[in-house]
């Protein structure tokens, strides 16, 4: 076998058969095959696209290029959950709390990564004490007694998608759908859960603007899992504006406490009764989507989510006092309105660049050596449709340094929308849930 | 401007300016841009296309990238012919001398490369003393003088087509018009001609399989000379068997020679007076076809063209005998018929696999580093549509070593296919000729 040959073959739309795969993924992976055939050979898929076969068998191959994870000291069935990434995404940490309260274990390793905030693990390190340095025998036995649990992501988990997705980045072959789904999914099947589940954001904060690219990935990504033997389930959610209110690591993290307490966000509270149902019915605690909705708004209710998330911090020995009282976490020096300069409605907001305010403060990472600073961020006071008054409040600021605070004030102004009318109509939260079987639009 | 953003325009199809394209082919010359994005950006071009305007400049580009050419010391007006390559090709040799023989100054620049035989200096170096090692002041003399001089390619023309050349090789993104084209071109406009006359060859034994791709690649060569302010114009012809009888070094020129006193094998005369006619027209000796034909054909019946060429072969060394007796031509040691394996008619021929028995029997370069035996090689006794029985030779192989005759025998018989009729009607030479204001098809 030859990659010129291959390329070749791709480029003409030929179907790529899993040896030829194999050859690829691996021989690339191991350095045989130069980077120079590699971009072509993506370019060539970028234009000329592969069927869900090829596009399955790709995932496979990925993922079998490095470590898979045994999860199998975890009683029950393990449901893992991933967003595609967005603004003020606190899901993961109010989610894991109901999911975790209702009986499926939430066994969550993570990384660090770069972006507009910090990554889970460094929110949850807002509060006091909290540390994910801890052993693997620990961490499964915290999963086994109290159904939730975090650590560092320290596994070699498909280390061919690292090097081709390095290589996409700087060669214009990322926003190709069989790449895109390849990618995350080697991952998800290398990292050993029995389910998953996809929360894949679409809008002006999203990778995905459309809704049929949305659908797209979400449709491959829902087969590849299914043909890999996980059952696998996804929603397409909105990403035209921030989730929740707050950008942030502490705010996010207070505001995700918060909405266990019941003062919820209503979409952060949709996105996760979306996502809640489909880990239950994937972790096999309820049959129907009404029956798991009901069991998590019960642990909102009952105080059980609450109750699971002060136990979690407090196994991971942080202080759980922060949960019952938010007023403990770390404040910003200087809180600042950022006031409309008309009166109108929002009716647009460039989602990422409201990231990139979360960014300019200090609260995310620009390269692995960036250190975050935990209390910074915005709150949102105006929301896509909502009607707003010249001078009050679009948002707030939270900030330790005045100078970030102005440009972060400058690019947030440009990132919103004011007009005389908003002929939008309702702003939705979840435009779709797609299974094995079907696709449910809202 | 970056190469990410260049890369991804042309994968969605968008249309690079003349800055952009600079940015591109000077960047990748100086090594700031790496192979991996080069690579990427050509396949988006091989699958997104490029117009005539950005071929263009990526022609210039290229040609700019290195020396061009000062030909001024010639007097006249400078016409040079390229041909995209096929299997016994020997029109140059015969061709330059009838043009030179018009008038038309023929001032040559040759490389060795590697193929099925030499190039036209390794041929030329089977006529005893004959040699290109001349001065640039003796190559400009000898064109003033007998109008008609070669010497070896020395100049570093076009630096980036080689690179990019040498890439698009291992990446499968060789067949691609408008990076044909102007790989071509930019060679060409760097070896400072004022007119350029092109013999793109079609068929089994060339690199466009097809009419509508021949057509595409000839227009598109036309186009870009004609915007370069160069008289520019083209023939498509035939490449589905061997152009005249001979294959080899020697053989070749002998069969030139021959041309050259009157015994044509006629689809090579065919092929002399279409590019001549261009030659002429193109070098301003001639007004129209006709009258360019009659002065070509004048110059074979006078024996203008064959004295031509002695004083060409005399005034660069070589001994001028050696053209009035082609029996002087150092012979191979056996000759030896390969005989028609059935009786029926030659219904197809694999021409490159029988440049591949040249190749095979020490006629070409594999390598660098090979050494050309001139003397070997094949002469044809069947072309298409030919009549042959049983036993019947199909052709002669010339050669000095016996394991390799029949090496080369095997694979000529699986080249050549016997059919009991043959329907493929006339055999034509010249399929159309393109020119900046018309295309005209035969």
């Amino acid at each position: 076998m030859r990659m010129y040959d291959l390329i070749y073959k791709k480029k003409y739309g030929g179907k790529m058969t899993k040896e030829e795969i194999d050859y690829i993924v691996q021989g690339y992976t191991k350095g045989d095959i130069p980077d120079y055939q590699m971009s072509a050979f993506l370019m060539a898929v970028c234009l000329k696209g592969m069927d869900m076969e090829e596009t399955t068998n790709l995932t496979l191959s990925m993922r079998d290029s490095g470590e898979t994870l045994d999860l199998s000291k975890i009683e029950g069935i393990k449901v893992d959950k991933h967003s595609t990434g967005g603004v003020g995404d606190k899901t993961s940490l109010c989610l894991s709390a109901m999911v975790a309260a209702c009986g499926v274990p939430v066994a969550k390793m993570s990384g660090r990564g770069l972006g507009h905030t910090g990554g889970t693990i460094d929110k949850l390190e807002s509060i006091k004490g909290f540390s994910t340095s801890i052993s693997g025998d620990e961490f499964f036995e915290n999963v086994n007694r109290i159904k939730m649990a975090i650590m560092g992501q320290t596994a070699d988990l498909a280390p061919a998608d690292k090097k081709i997705y390095a290589l996409r980045d700087v060669t214009a072959t990322v926003d190709c759908i069989p790449l895109i789904a390849s990618s995350i999914m080697s991952k998800k099947l290398a990292s050993g859960a029995d389910a998953i589940v996809l929360d894949v954001k679409m809008g002006s904060g999203a990778f995905m603007k459309k809704f049929d690219d949305a659908l797209a990935l979400a449709d491959a990504m829902v087969k590849i899992g299914t043909n890999a033997g996980k059952h696998t389930s996804a929603v397409i959610t909105n990403m035209d504006q921030p989730l929740g209110l707050a950008i942030g690591n502490a705010l996010e993290v207070i505001e995700a406490i918060d909405l266990l307490k019941g003062k919820e966000p209503k979409d952060l509270m949709e996105d996760c009764i979306a996502l809640g149902t489909l880990m239950l019915i994937g972790g096999e605690v309820a049959k129907t989507h009404d029956e798991a909705e009901k069991m998590l708004i019960k642990t909102i209710e009952d105080g059980s989510a609450l109750k699971k998330f002060a136990e979690f911090v407090e196994a991971q020995g942080g202080d759980p006092e922060y949960v019952y009282n938010t007023d403990m976490f770390e404040k910003a020096q200087y809180v600042d309105p950022i006031p409309a300069p008309a009166s109108g409605y929002i009716t647009h907001i460039q989602t990422d660049e409201i990231g990139m305010c979360s960014l300019i403060l200090g609260g995310g990472r620009e390269t692995k050596e960036s250190v975050i600073d935990l209390s910074v961020g915005l709150i949102l006071n105006k929301k896509l449709g909502d009607r707003v008054e010249k001078g009050e409040p679009l948002a707030y600021i939270h900030s330790n340094d005045k100078a970030k605070t102005a440009a972060a004030t400058e690019r947030f102004l440009n990132a919103y929308t004011i007009s005389d009318s908003y002929e939008g109509g309702e702003v939705k939260t979840i435009y779709a849930r797609v299974t094995a079987d079907s696709i449910e639009k809202y």
